[in-house]
């Protein structure tokens, strides 16, 4: 695919198929991350997997609580109403799960980049990640990118190695709307932006 | 160009040819960029330019003193001299100069995904940033992402909005070599990753 039409095209989706996602799908994608630009030629991208339901289950717990806070922070009600009619992850219907971490141990006293702006390493991830996106959508596949997420409860809630940061978890399927080719938000109605 | 050949080919550039670059080039770069997911549509990343050679001395001289206190930090000699051989920078070579930032004042108390983690406006003006990289090779033209700066300092030498943080320097031009189609660090056998 064209490199503009696979910008133009890629969305946040939540809105999910239950066709599951074949791991060559996925492999091409990994290809493409591993490709992005990395501070100090790091390479700190990490990618965890999530294909069953329950663990599913606990990040979507998680996803749950932090929600009802944000909501909670809305005092104008016609706005809170819009906010909690807004479908904001697919964790439980996308066929697969995905949490994006930076890797930390990739840091030593001479590596490039990081010693006046550390957070450089999560910024090459994120490099990572949209690359990642691109590489899907191209191949008619789609993710949405969910931080509404308390990342110490997710560490308590399942395995990451320490050194590991997770910048997200991602719902991944196929797409069942492109949202009229906008973004959802400006679909629904909710920002004015673009 | 192919979405996939605009990923392989992308570079972190340091070396470059005195070709201005076309403002029309730059249009298509920041049409990538808007493109970009961006959490809760905020849009956040902003796009400062640098065309004049005494803000490029300022700016180089903030890399310098950083750099060297990088560079002071290695204990082994022969790393520490294979260090200071590295260039890491263009920034006074390359015909322009941008800063990208983070715009804090899109977010208001009502923004999705920034309310637990904060960062993830950060990371979504990565997404452009990466956007912005592909469409640049795209059109034969590249960049270098410059993360040994002094931010506070940044801020005090050049104007920069308070409520903008900045995320890098990035040297933008033609480039004079591709590395043998690796990353320099890697040419340079500086790292074994990759």
């Amino acid at each position: 695919m064209d490199l503009f039409e696979a910008i133009i095209k890629r969305r946040d989706t939540r809105h999910f198929t239950s066709e599951e996602v074949p791991s060559s799908v996925i492999d091409i994608c990994l290809q493409a991350a591993k490709n992005a630009p990395s501070v100090g030629l790091t390479e700190p991208a990490r990618f965890l997997f999530v294909n069953d339901a329950a663990t599913k289950q606990k990040i979507h717990e998680i996803f749950e609580a932090e929600n009802q806070k944000a909501a909670d922070k809305i005092t104008d009600l016609a706005r809170k109403e819009a906010y909690n009619n807004l479908k904001l992850q697919g964790i439980m219907e996308a066929p697969l799960g995905m949490i994006v971490c930076s890797d930390y141990s990739t840091i030593k006293a001479d590596t490039i980049g990081v010693q006046t702006m550390a957070e450089a390493l999560d910024w090459s991830v994120c490099c990572s990640i949209q690359n990642f996106w691109l590489a899907l959508t191209s191949q008619g596949f789609s993710m949405g990118w969910v931080s509404i997420l308390d990342v110490k409860k997710l560490k308590e809630t399942i395995y990451i190695p320490d050194h590991y940061k997770p910048l997200g978890y991602f719902c991944i399927g196929r797409p069942a709307t492109n949202y009229n080719n906008m973004p959802m938000l400006k679909q629904q109605g909710w920002t004015n932006t673009r």
